[in-house]
């Protein structure tokens, strides 16, 4: 049985390049959109070459082959169509006109002033599909005094109070060491375009979409008690531990593991497997409030508990007593988790020209659907690829005409 | 003029309490949905009793009156319905059933099983509402051997990678200062949930979507070369280090700043603005890779030229020359940041009676549309507020019906 995906019919134009704008596009390829990834003719996508690379000899940090690519570029481009559209150009900017007009949605993550200059503004594109869809990703949005700024993962996680709250209260600020900054702000942008493509539907308007970087990473930030911080009555890095205690990472003889059990009925569950009745009745945390003045002497308690036993063995029976409680993974392991595998989260990691590559791996799109499909079915395209087949399907173009436009470095 | 908000019209059931739920329902609130939050009578939302506090004296750390409600609590559910529902009871599942057959999606974030007991599945409320859309957000998922655990932040950032890969080489690992595990699934749900909408108007059917919060973080953190640092090519963690060099943060004479500059051209601006043309044929810094074997040397360099600085002198040299820097910003200065401010997306506080909570913020909904309305029209709910109001407008019940539910505390 041929099971559909949820957003087949849908046609998406990508003029997004290294991490969020690809980012994006990807949750609609995965989603089951067609996505017409552009690049500039021979320059290509910058993350193409943000080594470590993967081809014909594996995995390397450096490049060795010209058909290298950067395993970035390969994670975050599948099941997307590749094309090459010079757009300075009065004829690639029309092929990109009429791409439009049958198409749903733009997204591009210029940064703002580009698209005026490449003429490739919601206002210039709706000329050519009334009601076209335009989602610009940008470091810092379309407007206010930031905007014209260059942005990169780490600067957005610095401006956004997200490394200022990252870290061990007598060490410095430290990143999310993953990209926050650009993983975020597209997922905000796929819920916008979807919700803005409803309202199409509904009443045949268009509409321009700004998602900025910095406000969508912050927005999560804020969920913490800012004034709170501000005025010093807590710190801003408090380590591993949360508003409840205990809460926090504890040394196991094998490695580390996290255990929440802050609520009281947790406290006594913990107290219970710790066979630490006495602590319920010591003043220093019977209770919350008391737990809350004394987190060091609760921390150590836990700690001398934990610190005989394996991983496995605290895990066990926090589980049995249905304590929230996990190991810190590292990453052979996580390489490795039977929970992620039978979940199908991890996947091959598929080169255009060389297949799989030995040993490396990606992540699926991580939503289940009951019954569709979700996910990549091709590998990141090589640059242009799927030229002539799109300008034919697509546009009508012969095979002379698509020929006449790779010798005029059009695409 | 009265502006669309591009959900108007969907109605949302929401079965959720604490955070990543939350979260989730209210993307759709922001979006224009109504979204009909369902706490158990007087026990209400965790969240609620999760300090910090705000009420009418203020903020405070602790509960000083009856009607404080938490920060958090106030901040997630923004813009829904207050109703109150014993499931446990035949007539509230029978509410609910009525609720189901007239609205478009139902969102929990139960654990799974409890949607079993509680006889809130996908096939048994589908049969009252035959295209009913029904996702659930859950640590990890309805299937694979972790299933049935508990789930906190902190848990999903340990087990994801997240942590491993935060902090210092030379430092334990730490999680990122936000609730990035589950913070990001609702993102990834409230896409999925768009798109099977659309399939739903489209095709007729209904759909179960089954979330994990630890796919979808480990599904972000999987970007980077995980093969590369299990082999130990690359350390696990790496401070605020990225994969160019210079990319780090470092100390001004008033703070700290990032500067992303390990791109050849943009190591020719910044040996620029260094005044150090000898640093472009030093062949220990010459090219990137011989940046990426010094990486030492070379942020000595870029330290030695920032450390007499100020913050505000880097930055504006960097982005004289377009090179990306930010401030890491501590709290205060986000608070008061004009960018932000500007971006509308620094908001005020609001509680269900005592109104603005004075020097209490939220961030407010980050995506702009040109012509459509997001955002929260209203502060979170008291428990049950829109009881009457609701189960009259909907359900058609009457003054003395609903009356009678509250006697009995079915609601």
């Amino acid at each position: 049985m041929n099971i559909a995906k949820p957003l087949s019919g849908l046609r998406i134009i990508d003029l997004t390049q290294a991490a969020s704008g690809p980012m994006c596009t990807a949750h609609f390829a995965a989603l089951g959109a067609e996505v017409l990834k552009i690049e500039v003719p021979s320059v290509g996508d910058s993350a193409r070459r943000a080594g470590p690379y993967a081809g014909v000899s594996g995995i390397n940090r450096f490049e060795q082959d010209p058909a290298d690519v950067a395993m970035c570029f390969l994670k975050r481009n599948r099941g997307k169509k590749g094309l090459t559209l010079n757009l300075k150009s009065a004829k690639g900017l029309d092929i990109l006109h009429r791409l439009v007009a049958i198409s749903d949605v733009v997204i591009d993550n210029y940064r703002p002033g580009v698209t005026e200059r490449l003429k490739v503004t919601y206002d210039s594109l709706r000329e050519f599909k009334r009601d076209i869809i335009c989602c610009s990703i940008t470091g810092f949005g379309h407007t206010g005094p930031y905007r014209a700024r260059a942005a990169y993962d780490t600067v957005v996680q610095a401006m956004s109070g997200a490394m200022e709250m990252t870290g061990f209260p007598d060490g410095p600020p430290v990143r999310a060491g993953f990209l926050a900054g650009d993983g975020i702000a597209p997922l905000f942008a796929t819920s916008a375009i979807l919700a803005a493509l409803r309202h199409r539907d509904q009443t045949g308007e268009g509409q321009f979409i700004d998602v900025s970087m910095l406000d969508c990473l912050a927005s999560l930030v804020w969920d913490a008690p800012m004034e709170l911080i501000a005025a010093k009555s807590r710190g801003a890095r408090v380590g591993n531990q949360m508003a409840l205690v205990p809460a926090n990472a504890y040394q196991c003889n094998d490695g580390t593991v996290v255990i929440m059990a802050g609520q009281q009925h947790q406290w006594v569950r913990l107290t219970g497997l710790m066979n630490r009745p006495d602590l319920l009745k010591d003043s220093r945390c019977a209770t919350l409030d008391d737990r809350l003045a004394n987190v060091d002497f609760v921390d150590d308690a836990v700690q001398q508990w934990m610190g005989p036993k394996s991983k496995a063995d605290v895990i066990s029976a926090c589980e049995s007593v249905g304590l929230a409680c996990g190991p810190v993974h590292t990453i052979p392991e996580l390489l490795t988790d039977p929970h992620l595998k039978a979940r199908g989260l991890i996947t091959s990691l598929e080169h255009p020209v060389h297949g799989t590559i030995p040993g490396a791996t990606a992540a699926s799109y991580p939503v289940r659907f009951g019954s569709l499909k979700a996910g990549y079915e091709a590998p990141a395209p090589l640059q242009g690829q799927d030229n002539s087949e799109v300008l034919s399907r697509l546009l009508g173009l012969s095979s002379s005409e698509i020929r006449e436009l790779a010798e005029e470095r059009i695409i």
